[in-house]
């Protein structure tokens, strides 16, 4: 018989709460909230620990979170009142997990490949993009996406959602532009700034040796100091009315070509 | 001197907000509101038809709205009171204006090209989607899009705000799908349906001939008569662990293996 909690005023709930709004009490803990079966699903893939799985009993079964027992994950049964205090979403599936966050230091990359292919992303704002961009990240299979001069938790309900459980997926570390900057260099990737003015188109280049694509914000593009480490600065041709692109589109844009230009492999 | 309006009560004023809000006032009157002022400069050099133009002077200067005049626009100087009351968003530039809309039809469209190449984007229902949609469009000056099925009216204050007046820079029409894949095969175009099942890698196909890339939604896909109409099903490669993109991200990928293809002419 597990373990259950009918009230929001337990003090538990409360911390979970604060996991749930609070970026600060995310990096204090090293814990943050999954909610949904396939975004707990991907993050067990992952190799994410769980802590504690929470379930409402209506819309989730016991005998589904004692399946999950195996991961030796304490299972809490709670009521509608505190499954709704704790669920980000409109529509849920019942499930609301608690986790255990990664480091995502560059250290702790591992590439698989001997010829990788990165995704940069310098100082990305909007959750929905940085979803979207990890989308294509995992629909691409890079071997890693860097955050670089990151803005935000990775752990936010609203870049968990908007990235469909990708942000699980896929190799994610978090650093400085300098220290990026550092890893890429030591490790001879070909570093390719997307940067508007005074670059080259992005499909006259050549992405079959090790590479790193490093897309900046719609707002300011990227900082100086990706424009000096470049190999090359390019630019996606921009024939319209308007000079930007949606910058989960771009990225998309660019990896692929990297991608074509790797058949695929 | 400008008239000007101070109270929210006026019924001018009323009918406004309801154009704001509504999609029935819009489709009723054939009426839109902008705001901003590039999407009001992307909207005239769109030769979109303005009947009026509002301003609150300590945003926008009566002079810049005089200014306007030779455009034959009625020019009302309103309140401060009134200006929040029409404004969609948080950031302004205290200017809005009454717009004609367009009709979209399919007969309408104008090829400047003798090899058009058209995105097709079928029931699109996000207006964020929607936004990132049509400034791919503008930005690889692709020669019309399609929205077939639509799911909501073009002018959508959401819709506008995301593809920041690209809606208004692109050759647009809207039709069901049957009419669109009549006009098509019509006009003889390629038809490359991305169906992620039964389907051929995009990166492998011809797109320099008068082309269509058909994009369905995310949750359902493109129709079936979108697969039985097509020349080619393609689809992206997906080597991830999930089996969708986010659909501006895949226009985006697409179009742009076509402009690579036709060497961005």
């Amino acid at each position: 018989m597990s373990k259950s909690i009918s009230s929001v005023q337990n003090p538990f709930i409360k911390q979970l709460v604060l996991l749930k709004e609070k970026a600060r009490q995310r990096k204090k803990t090293g814990l943050f909230l999954i909610e949904g079966k396939r975004e707990l699903s991907l993050a067990i893939k992952g190799a994410y620990n769980i802590d504690t799985l929470l379930f409402y009993p209506e819309l989730f079964s016991e005998s589904e979170a004692q399946a999950m027992s195996q991961y030796n994950i304490e299972i809490i049964e709670i009521s509608k009142e505190v499954f709704q205090k704790l669920a980000h979403r409109d529509t849920t599936e019942g499930v609301i997990a608690v986790v255990n966050s990664k480091h995502h230091t560059l250290e702790d990359l591992k590439f698989e490949s001997k010829n990788p292919l990165i995704l940069v992303a310098e100082a990305p704002e909007k959750p929905g993009n940085i979803g979207a961009l990890l989308r294509t990240a995992d629909a691409a299979n890079v071997d890693a996406v860097i955050i670089a001069n990151p803005k935000s938790d990775l752990y936010n309900p609203n870049i968990i959602r908007s990235s469909v459980g990708c942000v699980f997926t896929t190799e994610i570390a978090m650093a400085s532009s300098d220290e990026a900057i550092d890893f890429l260099k030591k490790y001879n990737f070909n570093i390719f700034s997307a940067i508007l003015q005074e670059s080259e188109p992005y499909h006259s280049q050549d992405y079959t040796l090790p590479t790193a694509i490093v897309v900046g914000t719609e707002a300011t593009g990227l900082t100086k100091e990706w424009r000096k480490a470049a190999t090359k600065n390019i630019s996606i041709p921009m024939q319209g009315e308007i000079d930007s692109m949606n910058v989960s589109v771009a990225a998309g844009i660019l990896i692929f070509e990297a991608k074509r230009q790797r058949n695929f492999k």
